[in-house]
């Protein structure tokens, strides 16, 4: 990706002429403003004082209508520590702004949530952890994003115990449940069932993790998941606690050796670890197979190849069908759960938002359109609808 | 204050009948959007992957440019831990949150700055410090807010030794630019000078300090501050160390006893404590004395009684004229701090921007117009000028 990068030096309007994203991105690409008028005395004396004194005594006597009198059942955090932004690594928290900038507008753009970037100049799990839990009482939901593998994994759960809002990492829950709508459509298209299916998922990070759980929940019949050591399997002695725990739930087959030992008969190629799968290895795979090669920009089998041996081919990519984009989910999932102020996001309602976007192109289904376009208008009304019906189905919903 | 809040008790839209307030805080005050188009597939490369890419490691390698690249350097923490909240006291940081608002939707209307309401889940000096630092990446300042004296000096003092962007009370430091304002105006109307006044000023809380700082640092003659427990000066032996610090640079007259005893003979009376102070008292102070009752919404000497003995009459309301209200002070503050990426708010740009405030109305000079009023459109591009020019002087902005 390096070579992609201009640098703008010291002279900025000069790599602005070189790259147009330098001029979009001048001066941020967001502002806040006010819903209610501002423009004399009486409006002041409604919205700030005396009139605010009133709503502030309500909400100290009845903490509830904090959610019905100002915005915290509408805004999200979107909380980071720079760690593992896009391909690009640990870049820090103020280079990881221009992307938590760009998940608070599309937060806003597709599912009417509005969202505000936090980059912490901490990496620490502890720090992280009491930081959210301390500025919690002015959101309504905490977007967990770009945290490397495996401190994300501790901070979600630790957040989600400390929280009554819901805690949701993007990286690992939003491609899983875009994966899953996408590998259940691939099933239906083909008249194949999920719990039929032995998956191999190529990468054992945030999302690598978080799809083989979704996938393992939504009933699918084996799922290997490999590192750069090869397979996840129990005989490893070099597992972190939670590649550990995957140990226990996945790999039914007991596959050891490498990811190409795994994609030998297997019917579905999930990639989200970079890297590059030999053609050879794509051959050995079962027919009809499915490959989701995610990496960006450059997707782990390229599409021309995977053609050759697969019958649905999804990527990461734009310029690509079947793009598995996290704005699918992310925007709908939350709305539904602020819509009903629900405390956390299940499995249950993650994957009911997975259903609710397969189910967007089940009257166009091809080997093409698995999923639908990030910019299909039906998208962000259905997976809210579905997910706050799930949080009201699960009880986890306050109103 | 009591008297005038309605409960909205478990029925919301019976409330809103009963009172405005309630139906236009419904939902909130403020939303985020979108400054660029998020419209179609162009858009999106451009404003998240794969272009923002470039935008974030040409900030990984030139960490000023998080200031050009991203809405850093245009939008303000509003924190507060609910502790101090207008008249209601310590209400917790969800009741607090209409207020900080409030403050957000003043800091867009009158500054053009975007500010995000932070109401923190802990009272702790040292938590709050911690939390806001581990914010900080995020934000261009950090205006701290109804944050409870003594905790407030420590809190932004400590804060603004660890960030290099500015950290700044209102309660404290927008209170003292306009009351400096007002009466920089009030000498120029009846042809004084600072020099030659004692001030007392009713409040050893935050605004109280704040404001005898303001005034020794502008040059006035002498000032006392009192509390509950009379004159702040060094012979006691129940002061905090922030009075302690008080009581060495006020009081050169070393007034003993209590408020009364202090206004026997002074030249200005400044209020910002509540409480009511006797009509016999009043009359004790100097001929053609000025009276700045600030306390809201009963100011502790009620305007027509002022109007007996003094020259000069300003309260913290808006229904009488000179009126004090921080919203001629903290939206160009910003503003002007911002614009020059100051490090932090000096002594002296405060003072810069008491003195362009003042400068706003000098045309216009009477006993009821000593201070603009907050609707003045002149005022925020006035302040905002003078304050970054006077960042430029100190050395303290950053272009």
């Amino acid at each position: 990706m390096a070579a992609e990068i201009i640098n703008p030096r010291s002279d900025a309007d000069q790599s602005e002429l070189i790259d147009p994203a330098f001029a979009l991105h001048r001066g941020g690409k967001m502002e806040i403003s006010a819903t209610v008028p501002v423009r004399d005395r009486d409006d002041l004396s409604l919205a700030y004082t005396p009139g605010v004194a009133k709503v502030c005594t309500a909400i100290a006597e009845q903490p509830e209508l904090v959610h019905d009198y100002t915005w915290k059942s509408q805004v999200v955090a979107v909380v980071t520590d720079g760690t593992a932004v896009l391909g690009l690594g640990d870049i820090g928290p103020e280079a990881s702004l221009p992307v938590m900038e760009g998940k608070a507008i599309l937060f806003k753009q597709f599912g009417g949530v509005d969202a505000v970037p936090i980059a912490l100049d901490t990496t620490d799990t502890d720090e992280i952890v009491d930081t959210v839990v301390r500025l919690a009482p002015s959101f309504g939901g905490v977007n967990l994003e770009d945290i490397s593998a495996p401190r994300c994994f501790e901070i979600e759960r630790r957040l989600q115990e400390r929280l009554d809002i819901p805690v949701f990492h993007d990286d690992q829950h939003g491609t899983a449940v875009v994966t899953l709508a996408a590998l259940r459509n691939a099933t239906v298209l083909t008249g194949r069932s999920l719990g039929e299916l032995r998956a191999v998922i190529s990468g054992a990070g945030a999302a690598g993790v978080a799809i083989a759980k979704i996938l393992v929940e939504a009933g699918i019949g084996d799922v290997a998941v490999t590192d750069r050591r090869g397979v996840v399997h129990s005989g490893r002695t070099d597992l972190t606690d939670v590649k550990r725990e995957l140990a226990g739930f996945t790999n039914k087959a007991g596959i050891t050796g490498g990811l190409e030992d795994a994609l030998s008969g297997a019917d579905v190629f999930i990639g989200v670890s970079g890297g590059t799968v030999p053609e050879a290895a794509v051959a050995t795979m079962a027919k009809g197979a499915y490959v989701f090669a995610m990496a960006n920009p450059n997707p782990e089998i390229h599409p021309d190849v995977a053609h050759k041996y697969a019958s649905v081919v999804a990527t990461g990519r734009s310029d690509y069908p079947n793009q598995i984009n996290n704005v699918l989910a992310f925007p709908g999932i939350f709305a539904g759960a602020l819509q009903v102020r629900a405390s956390r996001i299940t499995e249950g309602m993650k994957i009911a938002a997975a259903e609710a976007l397969a189910a967007v192109v089940h009257d166009e289904l091809s080997a093409d359109c698995v999923i639908p376009s990030p910019f299909d208008p039906r998208v962000a009304p259905a997976v809210t609808k579905a997910v706050a019906a799930a949080a009201r189905a699960e009880g986890v919903a306050r109103r």
